[in-house]
Order: structure tokens, then C-alpha cells, then sequence
């Protein structure tokens, strides 16, 4: 299900939907078929064959959830082969990491708060800040939302809200350890569109809502409990943190983008850090938090598919949150290390990036209709076929 | 999955296309974190803890698609904090009207003609009666819809009418009254749709038809089979029930709505009294009578499941079917009393109801993107604004 | 879930959205209905009882969609008494020639690549070709889309693939058979969705790429193993076939159809020749290679329940393979010569066709919102209001 949100949640820009949902299908359709291989290489290669089935393709969608999220912080930004090759690389990294950290340090990242948006936002970020325009503000008119194009992106908003929670349930044990994720993430959520609704209203002109905070701050409530959803959170718990992470992700929209662009240099088309970048980082710091506290007596039985080197005695709990907090500090690398070099090849000329004047256009990659009548109300106005004469 | 559709099926108006998804999306959010507390309170207080699960997501999102049909009545005409004082008001109503139904009464409503749609929506009528507002025709001119706003509409249509089997069937037991509870409901769906475009053509104008009833009334189908639906319908009961369903909706936006606010003085912006409140009370009469005639031949060994009582011979078909009566009044009485009380609540005046002139428009609750340029074709034209200043 | 994808892929057309999305809306419905019954008497008539269940709804929602596949063809060339007399004609042809196939002949055609797409897509060009307008240039100015429009129908094929592998599925044996289905059709859809992108662009003026492609050609790789994905059709089976439909289907929307027009005077409205016509046939065609190379070593214990009469031995994989052959071509049989009476009788005076000159308009048959204001930019045009004056 992932790429449908992720789709219509980037189709905000007015000129630049056709691009946000098809780029988004074409990197999803690669990242699926090159993450099967490459997981498969490495996590089911037995004899010489690789072992298909539902859980590959949760792999993979999870996969192509980490790319989907790197193409939001180059959205408009880049062209399909740029962003095909960035595919190649990340999903490549990411089965790296995934792998290290899963299997080789035995971290516990259900939902993937590590792996999938930590990695996915800095490893879009850092190649972002590789791949910086100075003369950006040329295609400046063409960045924000139209009416229509917002009420798209909410359809993007509300799909991925109503399936976070089967989506952060997806990869753990069947039974109580599903029903409690499943339960957590949902918590969590209500509490990050309440504090997200309320923080919009307070930082906005005249108690004005921001439909950008909306659109996306509320969700930040699922990627915050993506590494401690499986674990004895408590509902109390879980909505603490979703409304932390809703009130950091309004307030990054607000405050931390402008100075992430003139400062860092960071362009971020869809505030990704806001999203999943320091709600991943939040998420992975409350997992080292609530596998620190972990004890015999909370889980019971449970603590066997939870922790199974703590139930099966070889990993304490402070062991098991310092091995978290270094898992966090590996995504971490890998991404940053990646996004740059990732930055550096999608810097090579023949790889065609729309010069600056034309980002977040899409009529250098599609053919829009309405191009060649001259309808004054149609998506191409005057001023427009002027400016990319 | 509930409020998907109720958030777009909202969206048809013009220039309310923020507040209808966004004001969903909060009111959903708050309903379903209070809902679990307060139906927590009554169903499963167990020493001092609340046990929540699968079945308290479900009863949570029952809740708010009470709330949210009454917020269909007011729809543009009520701010956020007056949205969730009538959220705080109604969902404990709700939860006591559900808890008497249910558990005191032994009342059957697997769907929730009677506590969902009968309660929500006259709870809705009757605040909006009591928030009257004579000079509404100030913003009359925002009222209708526009073609994509008609679109954006119909997503939230198919999507209820794709989700109605499921939704009428979660909270039956498994096994055959589940199967019964979804067939019996979509039989009702499909009559109740094609009655509704054989209506709406003939009751237009030239035998064209209007939006407003296909996306509205082709429900009536799963609302007025909400109680019954568990029970022995039979699927030509279930198709008859969708088409007197479907007719006498189509029948209430062409002829009654209009009534209902030059005569009674209520102003119901969405027609919930013609999708909710009339087929609610329908699906109420048709329980009633489906009940009176449950026998232990026609039921066999699943009466025990449909109607406990009667399988242990504690109560007769005719004391059901009169349970099932009371508890329709129950249901209305509470929700007119709630809706009175609630109404007189949100005329307080510290929390800052819309002025006449500035209702259905989102420009005095959201930042709307074009506001500052100078688009012609945008969604904000210069008479609007003229009007706003 | 069929109609959902459906009907937003068709709302691509400027001036036709609430026909597309409400009439296919009624068309579900009716077919529904009328195809339970219909396949409830060939199937599973006991006594003189229908018998339904989750099974006759799967059955009636595969009939649905050959019906809407036949719609596409006609789309925007008929009134909805036309469209309802074709969906009575078509179902009755679809139950017959689906029961010929499955139970007569024993043929599989577990997604449908012959039963649903081959006969809905023939059937409905056939069906157009009777009513072929020589003076449908009369109303080319409404054929094309608008970009609002185009995002719809994204909505539309966005759904349509996430869910082509459950769709696929569906009717297969649980297990086994179901899990290499889903798999096979997702694998499917990720080659006919890369290689309708790189046609899409080898082909387009400039490279640049067309959304009509997109919407659709990146369908094509679920239609094309509608018969082989239950079998062994092997994950690199799955990717070349989807890959090939994807080609065929893109180089069939650029190429193929205008000629279809313009030599064999068919108007097909929506490419249903290319996305489910050509990709359906190569689907037949596939499968009957692949029954032809079955062998119990490679089904192992499936083989009962892919092909139950070679597990006993009453048919050679060869015999099989030509069973398939001969239903592919039954299904052609049926649907052209269903499709040319279907045309003659859809001719009929009183069914009240559009003329020429308003095809593709919303308005004859709508309440269309903004008739009656003076909305420079709202999608009544006045050179529009002239050309129906």
C-alpha cells in the first residue's frame, strides 16, 4: 500500500502532480523488483536460489518506502534517470543497513523508524544538500499548492493514516505482538493530529491552520513509534510520543525548513526532515529508552519474539538499548555516507537535470494537456509559457 | 476506515473543501482517543484498568462516524472549538445510549441504524436547529458545489459504499452471521443505488440527474439494513429494504430539505436527515419487524448468536421486537435532549462561531494557498474577497 | 473493490467525469445484481434455490468488471439506457461463456485474462464498431483531458494495481496457489509499469511522456497473467510477460489506435483494444504455453488443484493446452457476435442516444454545477453553452 499515500501526499505542488504520482510509481515498481533481488541475495540466499514470497514483498515495499521518502526531500528537483539511479544506490544501502542492523546487531525496528526514515529522509537530505541550486528561487512561483492540489495530497494524508497501522504491524509476530503495534501506532496517531492541529493553530497568522502541518505533521505520530510500537510501549506511552512528534514535526515546518534552506543549504521540497527525519530519530532514541526498561516480569511469555537474545539470557536490557543506540548511529553513517556519494553521481551531466528555471515543472517530462489550446483558465497560463520560452 | 468517506463525501463544497476533510480528520482523531476512554468506563472496567483491543478500535470508530454525521449538519457553519465541545458532548451520550441499548435492553443494531445514524443524526438536526442562523442566505452563493469539488465527493461515496459490508459486519460474531450481515448489506447497497438514479432522473429537471442524490443517497442501502442486517433478512428483503431506502432518501433532498429549512427551521447542510436520519429510523422499524418474526426453525442453532435471550427463552420474539422499539425512542430522546443541551452549549459566545457572511469558507480557518497573488483562475476571485472585506 | 479503479480511470475526459464515475457506479450495481442471478442459475442452482456466499460475490464482481471494460470502449457515445440494456445483454453472455469455459471445458482462467478481459474488451469494441459515428469530430474538442482530470484517473490505475494481485487471487485455491498468484501478478505489474515508462518516452515527442500510457499500459502486466499466474509461470515468466504487455499496450495506444479508428472504424474511447483487448489475448495465449509445458514433477501435490483432470490423468498437458486454445477462441466467438447484436439493439430509436455533437458531455444527462452562474472559469465555457444552444 505504501506508494499510493506517498504518491498523492508530494502531488501538492501545483505544477508538478503528473511527476509526484508517476515518478512515484516508477520508482516504486523499480525499488520492488531491485529490493527483491538484493534482500533476497541477502537474506534468503539458499543454494542458488532466492525465497520469494509475502514476507519478500513487505521487505521490498518497506524498501521502496525509504526511496519514496529520499524522492520527497529531491522532489522537482531531479529527473527520472537521476532518480532511477539514486533507486539503485539506496535500495542497495539500505538492504546493507537493514541487514547490520537486523540480523548482524540484533536490533528490534518493527515499523522501521531506523531503517526506513531515518535512513530514507538523511540519505534524501544529504544528497539534497550535494545537489543544492543556489538559483532556485527562479522556479520559486511554481513551489507552492493550489486549492485542488491540496485537497489531493490529503487524500495522500488520510490513505496512509488509515494503513500505518497494519503498516508498522506488518513485519512482527503474529498474535499479541501484532494487536499491541497495531494499537500503539494507532494512539500514537490520534495524539499527533491533536497536537498537530493545535500547534498549527498557534504558531499560524491569526490562529490560521496550515494545511502543510496538517498534511503531514499528523502522521508523524506513526514514524515516532515505528522502532517502540512493538514493544510495552503502553497506550499512555504511545500517545505521549505522538504528541511530541506532532508538535516537533509543526514546529520543524514552521521554524527548522526556513533555516535548513539558508543555513545548511538543505532544499527539502517536502519537509522530509520534519516528517520522518526527527521523528525517526525521536522513534529510534524511544526504542533505546523502552527496551532499556524492559523486564521478565512486563513481557512474560512475550518477551521470546520481542527480545530473543534477552528472553534467551545472552543480552541484558541495557545491552539490548546500547546495541539500539548503535543501530541508530549506523543508519545513521550509511546514509549520510550514501546521500553524498549518491549526491556526487547524480551530479554527472549526461544524467539531464531540469535546469533551474523549470523544477517543479512538468511539462519538461510530460505532455500536459491543455499544452497546445489556449484555454486562459487551463494549468498553463501565459506568464508560464513565457517564463520556459 | 471510517471517516475516508464521511471527510470527501463533505468535501462537495466549494470553498469548505479544507475544513470538511480537515475538521474530519480532527474531530476523528479526538473522538476516537475520548470514545475508547468513555465506552473503556462502561464495557470493560476491570479493576482499575481499561482493556482496549481490536474491539475498542472498532467501537471507537463507531463513535466517530456518529460524530462525524453529525457534523455533516452543521457543516460549515460551526468553528473547531465549537466542533469539539459537540465531539465531547456526543461522545459520552453516545456511549450511555449505546450501553443502555445494548447491554440493559438487549437490543440487536450490529450496524448501528439506532445508535449510529438515528443518534447522529438527530442529535446533528437538533443542534442545528438550535444554532439557526436567519441570515444564512449571506453565504448562500458558497453553498453549491463546483465540478471537481462534485468529484472529489464521489471518492468519499465509493469508498462507504465499498467499506459498508465490512463496516455493518464488524462488530457481529464470526462465522455465518458475519457472511449474512455483509451479503444482506451489499444486496441493499446495490438496490438502494440503482433506485436512487432511477429517482433523481425522475424527479430532474428534463430527466437529468443530480449529484447530490448519487453521492447521498445510493447509501441509504447500508443504513437502513445497519440493525437487520444480522438477522434473517433474506436477500430480497435486504434488496426491497435498499429500494424504499434509496427512494424515500433521493425523495428527501429533492423535497423535504427544503422544507425542513423554510418550516422547521433547520438547516442541514449536508442532508443527513435524508441519508442518516430517515433510513436510520427505517433500519430501526425494519429490525423491529424482522425481530417479531425470528423463529427458532428459521434460525436454528445460530439464534444463539442473533438474539441470545430468546435462544435461552428468556424473552419472545414479540418482547424483542418491542425491545427493539424502546430502544428506538430511547435513541431519539437522547439524542434530542443531547442535541438541545449541545446546542445551547456551542451558542456560547467565547467560542468564536463563524459570522452569517463567512460561512462554508475556509479562508477564516486556514492559510488558502493564492491568497496573496493575483490568479484569476484560482479558487479566490476578487468578488469574494470584496465580500470578506 | 473492482469498480473503484474503474471508474476514476475513466474520469479522465474534461467534460465527462460525473458520467464516467456515476454510470459506471449504476452499471456495477445492476450488473451485480442481474450477474448473481444469472450465474446463480448455470452455478449453483440446488432445488429451487440460488445459493450465494463470499463466492457468488467474487463471481458477480468479475462480471462488473467485464461489463465496465466493455464501457470504456463506448464511453461517452451512450446514454445510460443504452449502457443498462448492454450490461442485461452482456452479463447473460458473460455467465454462458464463463460456464462453457470453467465447467465445459475445464479450462483455468483464474484472473480472467480470457473471461473477463478478451470478452468484455471484444464485446465492446464490437459493439462500438456497430455504432460507429462518422461525425464524432463534432465533439472532439471535448475528448481530451485536463490536468485535474488526469490526477483522477492516477487515482484510479493506482488502485486498480495495488489491488490486481488480491484480484487475481481471489478465485484460486487457498494457499499454494494463491500466494504464487499474487506473487506472479505483482511481479507482473512492476515489468509492464518500467517497461510501459521507457516506451511511454522512447515514443513521446521531446522523450517526453505521456500520462494516457501511464494510467493504463502499466495495467497491462495484470491483465497478461490473468490465465497463467496460477501457474507455474515462474517469477522471470512473470517479469518477461509483463514486460511484454506493458510494450505492446504503450506502442498500442501511440500507434494502433488511431488506425483502429480510421481503418476498421472503431471508436474506442478509453484504448480498451490496448490495455485489456491485445494484453488479454497474449494472456490466453500464455497460459496455454504454459499448460502445455505443466509436468507432475514441477506442480508436485498442486497439480490437483491447478489442473485437477491432469492429476487424474484424464488430460495430457498438450490436451489441456489446446483446451485453453479453444476457449480463447469460444470467448472471441461469444463476444463478437454478443457485441454486434448488442449494437444492432442499442441503435434502437427510443434509448435516446447523444448526438454527435454532444458526446462526451456531461451536461445532458447531469445537473452539471455553475450552469447557471456567470463562472469565467468554471468548466462551462461559453463558446461550450453555444455549441448546445
Amino acid at each position: 500500500m505504501v506508494f499510493v499515500g506517498f504518491g498523492f501526499l508530494m502531488a501538492f505542488l501545483q505544477r508538478y502532480g503528473f511527476s509526484s504520482i508517476g515518478f512515484t510509481f516508477l520508482l516504486a515498481a523499480f525499488a520492488l523488483q531491485w529490493s527483491t533481488l538484493v534482500q533476497g541475495f541477502l537474506h534468503s540466499f539458499h543454494g542458488s536460489h532466492i525465497h520469494v514470497g509475502v514476507e519478500s514483498m513487505i521487505n521490498a515495499d518497506f524498501c521502496a518506502g525509504a526511496v519514496l521518502i529520499s524522492f520527497g526531500a529531491v522532489l522537482g528537483k531531479t529527473g527520472p534517470a537521476q532518480l532511477l539511479l539514486m533507486a539503485l544506490l539506496e535500495v542497495a544501502l539500505f538492504g546493507i543497513n537493514e541487514f547490520v542492523l537486523l540480523t548482524l546487531l540484533g536490533v528490534k525496528d518493527a515499523g522501521g523508524s531506523m531503517t526506513i526514515h531515518t535512513f530514507g529522509a538523511y540519505f534524501g537530505l544529504v544528497l539534497s544538500r550535494v545537489l543544492y541550486r543556489p538559483q532556485l528561487e527562479k522556479s520559486k512561483h511554481r513551489q507552492g499548492s493550489v486549492y485542488h492540489s491540496d485537497l489531493f495530497a490529503m487524500i495522500g494524508t488520510i490513505f496512509l493514516w488509515i494503513f500505518w497501522p497494519s503498516f508498522n504491524s506488518a513485519p512482527t509476530t503474529l498474535g499479541d505482538g501484532q494487536h499491541r503495534t497495531a494499537l500503539n501506532t494507532y494512539y500514537s496517531l490520534t495524539a499527533s493530529t491533536l497536537s498537530t492541529f493545535a500547534l498549527s493553530a498557534l504558531v499560524g497568522k491569526d490562529g490560521r491552520l496550515d494545511m502543510v502541518h496538517i498534511q503531514n505533521a499528523a502522521l508523524a505520530g506513526g514514524v515516532v513509534v515505528g522502532t517502540a510500537s512493538e514493544m510495552m510501549l503502553t497506550p499512555f506511552g504511545a500517545l505521549a510520543a505522538g504528541f511530541l512528534a506532532g508538535t516537533v514535526s509543526t514546529l520543524g515546518y514552521k521554524f527548522f525548513t526556513p533555516v535548513l534552506e539558508s543555513k545548511f543549504k538543505v532544499q527539502d521540497t517536502c519537509g522530509v526532515h520534519n516528517l520522518h527525519g526527527m521523528p525517526g530519530v525521536l522513534g529510534a532514541l524511544l526504542g533505546v529508552l523502552v527496551a532499556g526498561l524492559a523486564t521478565h516480569d512486563a513481557y512474560g511469555d512475550g518477551l521470546q519474539s520481542v527480545f530473543p537474545l534477552m528472553a534467551e539470557g545472552r543480552r541484558s536490557a541495557t545491552a539490548q538499548a546500547m546495541y539500539q543506540l548503535f543501530g541508530l548511529f549506523v543508519t545513521l553513517t550509511v546514509a549520510s555516507v550514501g546521500g553524498s556519494v549518491g549526491g556526487c553521481l547524480l551530479k554527472l551531466p549526461f544524467l539531464d537535470a531540469p535546469p533551474d528555471s523549470q523544477c517543479y515543472e512538468d511539462q519538461i517530462y510530460w505532455e500536459v494537456p491543455g499544452e497546445h489550446e489556449d484555454e486562459a483558465q487551463g494549468p498553463l497560463r501565459a506568464e508560464e509559457l513565457d517564463t520556459q520560452a
